[in-house]
């Protein structure tokens, strides 16, 4: 008795604590397999900086890829294919679908809706410089709140309710602790209409998600993304003066400006210029995939919020040091006056995506370095060189 | 010579604290007799509860009124001028050019401001549902925040850069303290999409003012309002049941809803029954004319927030109370549990607006019932009756 007892508590232990979970593993297991090999993924803003790096790892990992821009901020003849796309088709050898669109067009985007049948969207078209938002606040909000919600709008009447969404560390304002996790306070002391912009569509999308338990959205807070593909072909391109450091220091490392300024030299950090995280690009846009994935996990609804960054803070001069090991020129820089607005340190806790995501970055500030150098030499005016 | 310098020095202090100030004075009066005489107010949203109660104030002190509204939430036939706004005609004597006009129109607004000369704009339009706001979040959104943002801009196109907005105290979200003062922090724990509308709507309108130093902004922040013009020929008339205490309150009376539940008689207020600050919906229209005046003060400059509220609060079973004396009505109710989200008070700290706009509110709870009151029993299905 007492070891038929044990026998069929034996059975049981067996069944629930292997069986079962092993049947939600391969149904998971199956479900992103299948994902992978078919799903079609529309890509807004797909022609940017972080869009044209997502496009990459998508078509490497078989998915079909749907990219759309409005091209006001990427280099294109007209509405054709902008020049980045062109890129990433070589190279991946494969061929991207694309529309200029923009995605406060609810009829031309309904369309690309009614022509293909997406399975989940990717969504990063914004304007992005911080400095502009202040000058044009209306023209932010509308295209990104506005364009944001006409596209969520739209996804729904097309019964598509799965989405990425491109946030940023912004919506967490002044740090009130370090590093910052995903459970900081958002949308206080968010000092410019940017970051405004981007916690507001955080904070519609969570209502999206309370009124429809359908929808599965994964907030992706990044970092500062830096670097370029290793192949050269693509990188950052910023029109005019650019508003962030790396490209800042390689135009200068190029020639294409004099020097570097540096704001603030007193700030409470390593060598008293500001600390930041610094992450590559190639590693954000792998960071879309594994978001993509989490959102077919068994039981994933509505949302959740995911810091995209190393987790660990490089200073200014730490970064002009990378710089200028990595491609042997030497950066001029001057140490001026703080900026307003602007922060001693900001850095991850990157250790939640890890845990739930799978990912973790992986190339070092080297790397970043390298890849930013590099294409920089191969293209010393951006897009337009070509 | 002392004589002399005695007198030098009197006409000093004459020439600066007398003479300058009542130059001063008197340029802000000219400007103010001179708007009130001529200018040409835009209220969108006019046909609405607060709209059409404010266009009856703006037309009793001769401003022109130009009135949009989609006749959304009021009753019209089609694209018709709505009752409400017939009524107030009638009260008045005046007319009020309407337009069928959704703020999200950008042209047809455009041509609004191309066929008048609009001196302010006064912006009601908004859905204001909160149960609703829950369950279509983008629909909010779109109308409150992309309405309002096109709005803004069309304005801004045309050269009309004064504003007073319909914001509410739920952009406070729970109280931290009482009663609550305009430097109450907002944005935070607003717990619906309506009332992050109206938040986002304001933090757009600070953003706008610091783009562009020609704006001129007054954030209205409305406690509860209630009650009805005293001719009983316009008032509160809410399609379905009712959001609010009041029209329930009248509607119990009146015998179209059997009886009120009152949710939660355990907070720890005077009878256990929640505590809110209601105010007359006349006083309320009043604070906008105050504010458009406010507005042409001599540096008047940006924006600025008043809370619009009588600064004490009744709870329900008072409400209930004075309503059944005035209208010789028993008020059915019974307690029921706590509604999730609501809160035991909010009222208002209102001394701002008295310093700043010279406004106060001087009708009572008397006041409140019997205008409803009357208002109900004139139209005991609303505008519908007629």
């Amino acid at each position: 008795m007492i070891h038929l007892l044990y026998k069929s508590s034996y059975v049981f232990v067996v069944f629930y604590y292997v069986i079962i979970p092993l049947g939600y593993l391969t149904k998971w297991w199956v479900s992103v397999e299948k994902m992978k090999g078919n799903s079609t993924i529309l890509v807004t803003g797909g022609a940017g900086y972080v869009g044209s790096h997502t496009v990459v790892e998508l078509l490497k990992n078989n998915y079909t890829v749907i990219a759309i821009d409005n091209n006001v901020n990427c280099y294109a003849t007209g509405k054709d294919k902008p020049e980045s796309l062109k890129r990433v088709e070589k190279i991946t050898g494969e061929s991207v679908t694309y529309y200029n669109v923009d995605i406060r067009d609810k009829e031309a985007l309904d369309k690309v809706f009614k022509l293909h049948k997406i399975d989940s969207v990717i969504h990063f078209a914004a304007l992005k410089a911080v400095g502009e938002s202040v000058q044009i606040p209306l023209t932010y909000y509308q295209n990104n709140v506005g364009g944001s919600s006409t596209l969520f709008e739209v996804m729904a009447k097309n019964g598509v309710k799965k989405l990425v969404f491109s946030s940023s560390a912004t919506v967490y304002g002044t740090p009130q602790f370090l590093p910052i996790t995903e459970k900081h306070p958002t949308g206080q002391g968010c000092t410019n209409p940017y970051g405004k912009t981007k916690y507001f569509v955080e904070e519609i999308l969570k209502d999206v998600c309370t009124s429809d338990s359908d929808w599965k959205v994964v907030l992706l807070r990044y970092f500062n993304p830096v670097g370029a593909h290793e192949s050269g072909l693509i990188g950052e391109d910023p029109s005019g003066i650019p508003n962030n450091l790396m490209p800042y220091i390689s135009q200068v490392a190029v020639g294409r400006r004099e020097k570097l300024q540096v704001f603030g030299s007193d700030y409470p950090t390593v060598d008293g210029t500001g600390v930041r995280d610094y992450i590559h690009i190639s590693d954000l846009a792998i960071g879309h995939l594994k978001a993509l994935e989490r959102m077919l996990q068994p039981h994933y609804t509505s949302w959740k919020a995911y810091n995209l960054g190393t987790g660990r803070g490089y200073s200014v001069l730490e970064m002009v040091k990378a710089f200028s090991e990595v491609s042997g020129r030497q950066i001029k820089y001057e140490l001026v006056e703080r900026r307003e607005g602007d922060i001693a340190a900001c850095y991850a806790d990157a250790s939640l995506a890890r845990a739930e995501l799978n990912w973790t970055a992986t190339r070092d500030i080297k790397a970043m370095c390298r890849d930013t150098w590099n294409w920089q030499k191969k293209n010393p005016k951006g897009f337009q060189t070509s």
